[in-house]
């Protein structure tokens, strides 16, 4: 249980580790943060989004919730370097968009006094940092949680997530997780990305309509991050990328052949199901 | 010139006719309109979008300005029985999306006294009909006049664009056109349908966030016009469909061989032009 007594602290002030030290210290909880940047410390400090903060990794050692917002890589090596600072029992979580192969490197090495519980904040913005860091991008947004066996431990980050103000607490497993990712989230980083490439017309910006600014706003895309979830996620995501280029094939062929009665269905299924996204 | 004497005729009362309607009946013109359908005549002189209406296109032999909101193939077929109607020296435009074959298909019969200036608002809306018109589509929207060399007619539509709020008008050759619309709009809703019908999972729905659902939007797709686009500028999308999925191979392969050089360039180069998509 979270109560206005627990020591939480983020190590890591990106996007994600300032927007959760926002909320939470708004909401009058303690927290600090630990980045290897001081200048991420020291902005959150001026803007109180947290009570203390240091470049020091030993900070956590106080910590009962420990809220790292590092890249999959980083929170590996950190983990590696640092968790003996960790305090017994603790309560550790990630944000990270990929879990499959995090957990499989944490896991062998991780402390067996250390509560960690995987969960995906899916919700983010086109900027990084702690300067843009905004709480109001939880709102509406899912917020994932590993499944393990830990019940009181998964308890505590499904309440972190209702603090936050997340719409809705799922739970899936490591591979599921992955699964819905490459298809929703990378699959969709792909497309936008490739379909800014694969054009250099400098007169298209004159005639852009609202379709193709929807289709294209998530290319302006974080290289190191994104080059990191791709990787680390790369069978899953290879496997929905030929699937999708199997359906646009198929709709190739159809469009060649003006199969006016299978090009209609398509587009009556594409409607339905775009539909039921509106009504969750 | 378009003036408060104008007579403006508009022939399909669909969702881009009602809104022209509307907005120019706001304005204080006088608008008619002729639709096969007696409903939306009623819908639209109850509103009051028109000032009078009628089913028979005779209707149309008084106006000085003739607006087309039919599909493609119905425009064609229109003219072909009842261009007989229309007065001398009236300019006429319509805001269809693809040109080339429309053109095409008009040209050789079309009456040289009348004054045929294509055009094509873009915007739009997931719902048609009359009922769903609403003239703030046009905001923020480009508008394109296909060049020809009647400068006072081309002139008179520029004009009607601007009286109908657009945020800016273009001048195009249909072939230039159509290959625009094939890339940014075409392929667009090509993409969007084929990522909704490629995965059936119950599931999806609870774990979309905002970038599938952006990507999605468009598969609402009305599917007798759009069927209609595709084939009347089939070549064209053709061909942007196969860069497309070149485009993807590349990254693909990239992806496979875990090319970080490369993949991080082309992140790089997608944000950097979707940034200037920004800054129109």
């Amino acid at each position: 249980m979270i109560t206005k007594g627990t020591k939480i602290c983020i190590v890591g002030l990106g996007l994600l580790g300032g927007s959760y030290a926002q909320k939470l210290s708004l909401l009058g909880f303690n927290v600090s943060a630990v980045d290897k940047n001081m200048e991420s410390i020291e902005y959150a400090l001026k803007m109180h989004y947290i009570q203390n903060g240091s470049n020091d990794p030993s900070l956590v050692k106080d910590a009962d919730l420990v809220i790292f917002g590092l890249y999959p890589m980083a929170l590996v090596k950190w983990l590696k370097e640092n968790q003996h600072y960790l305090k017994k029992g603790c309560i550790c979580t990630d944000v990270t968009g990929i879990k499959q192969m995090l957990i499989e490197k944490i896991k062998p090495f991780l402390r067996l006094d250390i509560n960690f519980i995987f969960a995906h904040p899916m919700c983010g913005k086109e900027f990084s940092g702690v300067e843009n860091s905004d709480p109001r991008i939880f709102k509406d947004a899912n917020f994932i949680i590993i499944k393990n066996d830990n019940i009181v431990a998964m308890q505590t980050i499904e309440q972190l997530a209702n603090i936050l103000g997340f719409a809705q607490v799922s739970y899936l497993n490591a591979q599921k997780h992955d699964e819905m990712i490459a298809f929703l989230s990378q699959l969709t980083h792909v497309i936008a990305v490739c379909l800014m490439n694969c054009k250099d017309d400098e007169d298209l910006k004159k005639y852009t309509g609202d379709s193709f600014r929807d289709l294209t706003r998530i290319a302006k895309i974080n290289e190191n991050l994104w080059y990191e979830l791709f990787v680390e996620n790369k069978d899953l995501l290879l496997k929905q990328m030929d699937e999708f280029m199997l359906t646009l094939n198929d709709f190739r062929v159809s469009l060649a052949n003006e199969d006016e009665t299978k090009i209609k269905s398509l587009f009556r299924q594409a409607t339905k199901r775009r539909r039921e996204f509106d009504n969750r």
